[in-house]
């Protein structure tokens, strides 16, 4: 059974593994990201794929990284966290490593996961996934394959518009998506009625040392499941925006699943019942027509590694 | 060179042509749409293809209707306009002229029309189109290939959720984009300004014998071209929604086209200038990174007839 | 103890009663209201005006009318409902009467009927009033007076913006508050749900005859009465709304007493508290400072005559 | 002819003047605010009003700072940028002083000194003020008088709801105006559109040395002075959203003058132009009614001392 690489590249930490053809990681290394040197990311990436290809007998690499990356997935255009500005990872990588390669954006290969061996596993053709962590990510699968578009940029789902002349988004447009359903949103909902309404907040406060701004999104997950109401309608928020955009994706591509995916999930039905509530609301009209079921990831922080080591296999 | 005939049933008219494979129409007609009457509309469609078959050597049936289609193309869901419920038209229209058939959505048709023969003949892939009319229709072309979903009803764009808490859908939400970026959202924003300012819309009350409830879209069309600012004004409204859709559909698919279809785009600039500058906003974050052209489309009502006779080349 | 007339002047009935200064109505009369024409409708108030000032020892006549009054509460400029366009109504029902009048709007009426004998009859200062209608009128009262305004048409409370790009109001406008806190709106929101999930609202189908469109704002009321949970949230919706402006009315004019009349109160808490949880939330930010309470009407349908009355004791 | 002393008590200074009773200043001082320190910022009050009263034969002094003032113009409740809290102001600055004296919000202050002595001062009855600074302040007069509200806080037109779901504020609600007509909207749009088009923001981009993070209101200001087409369109979207929020004024109290303050009318009509034409729009339906002018403020900073000290006239 072949072998392949997977290399998660994230802000703060580069993930590698070993993956087999069954998505099964034999083996997972992790490193520090230097974040803002270009050429020690690429060494970090370098060391850890040999460091990987030294004990097993590895047949190519895949590389995710948060950005844009060009259409024939070789070079990062643009990447938020990094320093990265048309960097040519894939040749770098190949060159010094002597194995093919890829780069793929980070939400297009958590998608790809969850596709082939993870929360979709059972679809043979089209899911949607929606990755929500500081921000949101997305990807697409069509007939079986990552929709990459005609530039290599498709499945930039965090800045669909959401309210016109809403909140405005790192972006510099008013009201993008991710504003209103990342875990950033879910922190400012939270803190917002934490200091507005300390007394209904006591659970989320307690955790936060007594200070809203010290709130994080793994205190509301933590206080929502422990029934403080202002985290759990901090959650109510974020799925009820969540559900409509998942709503637009069933009426626009019709996916066999929607997947949603990162830190915020862990709160289970805290989150995924108000977005399963809203998303039936918005597609009401369908009625009895079928429409795509919303499930939660399965994969957690290995989505990475699994779906870049995946992606390899199809070089 | 071979021949297939294109049936394009609307609300009031079938239309049928003979069209050859580079997309020329040989021959059409026309009947009235019996449309409360669901044995004489399968009638009229099976007596104009036996009329078109014999006089031409045609080869299979394709026809486009507004509604939901199965994922087979054979039934005929629900049709908003007829009294089509579960109707097996294809088979129907297959036995009674003894020609391979099948139906398809008309929004989907208009799309693979002018992908194949119209706007985005040039392309090889990928393109979205909506179709402006009294709603909103959407056609998707990914990998040279009709997007039509799992389920069969991919591109329902005239429902993505626009405006939280807009303008309510006849399909029941608040704020869907048919009521914003259609032919009724024109006709809406021209008669409520001319109601409330007729001193700035005498252009256009004076071709709606100075009653502002008697105005109807193709008024505002003749009057915009003439100069009346009330005119102009709801195109530049219509436009402004319509560029922000189709950057969602940018960053969501990455076409190599998009295409924009209807009555409205008669008005030229005066709708698509204001849709591309809302456009060209809406995706400044892309900045210097390629994004699909806004275009035209170019067959205009023969698109239905067209379309549906090159899908019917491809049973 | 001296008495006077009030008059309510409806788009469907004239009512008019003999009231003394304590707010008893001592007698009633009802009439048709012939709205498309001037003449008979200024005919029909002066015969009512005539026939209770014969039985009782009258001192003067206030009359409420919808539609906007000028400063001198003597002409009706313009009534929505009404043939009435530049009437110079108080002079007409003077001189035919021999009595004193005055001529008011009608929201101003209720708003001044609640605070001397109502719902706010302990405020000795200030007060706002929204009449929940078809549409949504208003009422404020401020150093124990009505506000009147600088041109005579202040609280025009049912045009306030509301969602931008909302539902379009019959003046034109994008989003007005009458399109979301209304009776009509209450109507076409549970219309819309029962249309799309019927099975859901059949307490409120059984009472239209199966039929979405033939639902009314009373069978809303009865439904949510009995428990219809379509009915149910087409109230909480309604008063999400109201809630909102109420709180905008505590932030700009700071009044004892908020009052919310119209036939809607009759669903009590199913629409107040939704309104007075949204109102709470829209002030969280006052924290502990105190703010006006919300009370519903007390006067029902009387309020007009008995306004109009009060009006007319203070010529 | 009697003279007063204004002080106007601000988050860096605090300026102290007196004033005769046209409005003239005869002398002003300024000294910096210890705004951390309770104890500190009231002797600098009392130190200045006790310089002035050594040269001036003074007869009452008038105190005007940003927070909530109880309805007795005696204790500041709360302010946001100084350390007071339930803070007796009055009766301290009165017995160190000898001179009766009042305290009131800094808003209300400046609506005052414009209806006085400003803008307003050909009006008798009322007019609304709004003042756009940081954030957004207001004042009301209405017969006459400051309107202060049951409670003493009228007038918090900052935070009147104005985009539902819209931009987060500071106080934690959802779409506020402050976050829309406010001097660090104007900021926050500039910005955003200088990040993303710096190619049009060339001039404003100069004057912030290259870096859209350095921008400033006054940096906007000059630029779009000077023609900056970025700095424009950043002062028409607080216009227009600033002529809505006007027009519910207008609609809701009727005044007889509008007026607009703070340091953003230094733009003039590049701010006052879309103010004036989102108003009128907004008031469409009121069609021939009259309705306010809208003015800009004409004492500029000067407002706050000549307020105070006018009010200080009528303690």
């Amino acid at each position: 059974m072949t072998l392949t690489i997977g290399v998660d590249v994230g802000g703060t930490k580069v993930a590698g593994g070993v993956v087999d053809a069954a998505g099964t990681v034999l083996v997972q290394v992790r490193r520090d990201t230097p974040a803002d040197d270009v050429a020690k990311t690429r060494d970090v990436i370098i060391e850890l794929v040999r460091e990987l290809a030294t004990g097993y007998p590895v047949e190519a690499v895949g590389i995710g990284a948060a950005g844009w990356i060009d259409a024939s997935r070789s070079t990062v255009l643009f990447a938020p966290n990094l320093a990265w500005r048309d960097e040519p990872l894939r040749d770098y990588v190949s060159a010094a490593t002597g194995l093919p390669a890829v780069v793929e954006n980070d939400g297009n290969v958590a998608a790809w996961a969850e596709f082939r061996h993870g929360a979709a596993r059972d679809a043979d053709d089209s899911m949607v996934m929606f990755t929500i962590g500081t921000g949101v990510g997305g990807g697409i699968v069509l007939n079986g394959e990552l929709l990459r578009g005609a530039n290599g940029i498709a499945a930039e789902l965090g800045h669909m518009l959401t309210v016109p002349d809403g909140h405005q988004c790192g972006c510099g447009r008013l009201g993008c998506i991710e504003q209103y359903a990342s875990g950033s949103a879910l922190v400012r909902f939270a803190r917002a009625t934490a200091r507005q309404e300390p007394h209904r907040a006591t659970g989320l406060l307690d955790l936060a040392g007594g200070d809203a701004e010290a709130v994080t999104g793994p205190m509301v997950t933590a206080a929502a499941q422990a029934g403080d109401p202002v985290s759990t309608e901090a959650f109510a928020q974020v799925g009820r925006w969540l559900g409509t955009s998942l709503a637009d994706m069933a009426q626009i591509l019709d996916p066999q699943v929607l997947v949603v995916g990162g830190g915020v999930i862990d709160a289970g039905d805290l989150l995924l019942g108000p977005t399963r509530r809203s998303f039936a609301d918005a597609l009401a009209q369908r009625s009895r027509l079928p429409v795509a079921e919303i499930r939660p990831a399965e994969l957690g922080n290995t989505a990475g590694v699994i779906g870049a080591a995946d992606l390899a296999r199809r070089i």
